[in-house]
């Protein structure tokens, strides 16, 4: 199988100024060709160990892939690094990238200086695949197999993660030219409601019955749930039907634990759900203080269906804008069922939409005698009435208020399900 | 100069599946106690490579710090590994963090099983700072001298970023214990509106004076502003004073752009200005889809001033619950001063908060004829009248929408002090 690794160059990583998203990006193109990517590092801007780092991959790995450290300013000294460790001899210039800096300094009406065309020159030792989107071209560094005991190959590409990734597909077509390619192929399986402990308690028969070339693993994540993921490494045309086939053995077992078959969100899936079905959705927040409708409108789209929401933070706001009737959160409390469900009606009644989700809990160290902190109380009303929900959560105050918003989604998205 | 490198272990990250937020966060702390951190590598779940790196990463360092491959299913294999390259004798069960998983366990209503229970077990080589945030517990090896050719230290922590972020104060307190740390004194100063070059520019005369032992770093962060952050390592009693004295020489210069002189947030500021006045807030929002009321509700203690919100996504919903005349929709445009001021206006008449804040805009592909995408109003309404202003980013349908939320905080929190 064809290794590589993936490096990134540049101080304002290592200082954490900035995260490094490249790398990801990166690998998952690579994996998606079916090259293994073992390791990931990331370097300062110096030259002794850009040199070591990068001589150590390349022993290692097939293929390098390093984004950054290409700027015009001094404190960037990838290139002339590069040059010395592949034993160039002069530099070039680029043709095609010249024309490329001087139309982008033009464009954004730039003065063209000498430290910008100065991107242009490349060591001889390199072959060039031009940066469409930046100043600073791919450098391909093909090295014999004397060199690292095998044919390996370096590309450097720009830190900016708009270019890097923007000359990924030429770099892709680049290493499938150049190397013979195994496939591989990945399926994802979403969860939620489950812990991972328990989950992979429900699931051990049959993860110890899968096939030996199918690897299996556990990506939790408090807030969308647990997705489970399928790989199979070298595969072949039957890979994607053998993984759907597993997965399908599973339905059975983890019944509507399992909200989707890609790697997606609850939102997602309610705006998959009501996207041209003309149906509609509203909501009603307390305790989560907006997050749900915050939620819901990262779907791009999302004002197709859904209307809008109330954030009813004070007790007036309940009563007087959602119709909550002040003698019931008096006497079943605020955090309650009858307010939960009297607020999904209400903001239901207020926007006319088919369905609505609503919820009013305790999302710090306040409760009361009735609920402790972390709890919260769901609501969800449509067409087939209304349904609550109660959950209790022991995590700091903006945890608490991520996790409330997927249990209502969850609770939402299982209502619109069995209402259809 | 004490020197680290920090560590991911995951096939999650190496496939590209998650983007690995961990390091950064890690490398920022351990700079901020004026560590050099000279490496980051994220390795697979693999026992011989995470035995291969973890020693690599010691001979070069003092400090390793490493998260993640802790979970308690069979394809997290970091703590047995760890006991091997330590040399554990045994296995020994750490009692608090095992009252802290049926703590955990309990409060969520899980059944407590054995896989559970056997995080608590922990290699009797290392030490353990307990996670009150979850069920793997931290856990230290101290290497002597002989080991590795210097004293050398390896923190364990959980990869989920929750966790391996609350564990961090405990895991710098024992750094700066064990290491022999020179006092570094950190002054931030928070601003807002200014892009960092902008902002480079009017403060270059002052950064040029700065003393010699001073140093400044610019945190840009395209949601909550560009930060300022004064250091001064090995630092004497006169430090906090000096720096001080600095940053007074910038309030001048940069005017109310300053929204605060610690490491905060727009929203905590607008509580720190609320809080015991007696006045109370209301939002409206429309693009912003409920961010603006999320915001402000991770304050804890919000419920004191803030009174909820309105999310009108649908026009139906600006006209019936707000009170928005469609005429004034049609005649200047959903996304418009008069749109935004009204519904501004309308939230604060049907909750009777003192002051409210309202956006609507474009968050993506739409825009129309008069506002194109990537366009937001801001309405403030209060004591002193209706305010109103106009942004335009250019960022994805996320960013976009996070840029909206925090240019209607600011304009709120500006409305708020010149009222007062």
């Amino acid at each position: 199988m064809t290794k590589a690794s993936v490096c990134t160059i540049g101080d304002e990583i290592l200082i954490g100024q900035i995260v490094d998203t490249n790398s990801s990006h990166i690998s998952r193109a690579l994996n998606s060709l079916g090259i293994r990517v073992g390791k990931m590092v990331s370097i300062a801007d110096d030259a002794a160990q850009i040199k070591d780092c990068l001589e150590a991959e390349l022993r290692e790995n097939d293929i390098v892939v390093c984004t950054g450290g290409l700027g015009p300013t001094k404190d960037d000294i990838t290139k002339e690094t590069l040059a010395r460790m592949s034993g160039a001899q002069g530099w070039v210039e680029n043709q095609e990238q010249k024309e490329i800096i001087i139309r982008i300094l033009s464009s954004r009406g730039l003065q063209i200086l000498d430290i910008n065309l100065k991107q242009a020159l490349v060591p001889d030792s390199c072959q060039v695949i031009p940066n469409k989107l930046g100043t600073a071209p791919i450098m391909v560094f093909r090295f014999p197999a004397g060199r690292f005991g095998h044919p390996a190959v370096l590309y450097s590409l720009p830190g900016v993660p708009f270019e890097a990734l923007g000359a990924l597909p030429d770099v892709l077509e680049d290493i499938r030219t150049h190397f013979g390619l195994g496939a591989i192929v990945h399926s994802t399986m979403m969860t939620y409601g489950l812990a991972e402990s328990a989950l992979a308690k429900l699931i051990e028969p049959w993860e110890s019955a899968l096939p030996a070339d199918m690897h299996l693993a556990y990506l939790p994540n408090p807030v969308t749930g647990v997705r489970l993921r399928l790989s199979v490494y070298d595969a072949d045309d039957s890979a994607p039907q053998r993984i759907s086939a597993q997965f399908g053995l599973l339905k059975p077992i983890l019944g509507d634990y399992i909200y989707a078959m890609e790697d997606t969100s609850l939102e997602a899936v309610i705006g998959a759900l009501l996207r041209g079905s003309g149906q509609t959705l509203s909501c009603a927040e307390s305790c989560t203080g907006g997050m749900i409708s915050h939620l819901l409108t990262t779907i791009s789209g999302s004002s197709e269906y859904y209307l809008g929401s109330v954030t009813s933070y004070h007790p007036d706001v309940k009563a007087k804008v959602l119709g909550v009737d002040p003698k019931v959160i008096e006497s079943q409390g605020i955090v309650s069922a009858a307010v939960a469900a009297a607020m999904a009606r209400g903001v239901r009644a207020l926007t006319g939409s088919t369905y609505s989700v609503a919820t009013t809990g305790w999302a710090d160290s306040y409760g009361d005698d009735r609920e402790p902190a972390g709890t919260v109380w769901v609501g969800v009303d449509g067409p087939a009435g209304t349904r609550t929900a109660r959950f209790n959560f022991r995590n700091d105050r903006k945890r608490n208020i991520e996790r409330f918003a997927a249990s209502a989604l969850n609770e939402l998205r299982k209502y619109i399900i069995s209402a259809k």
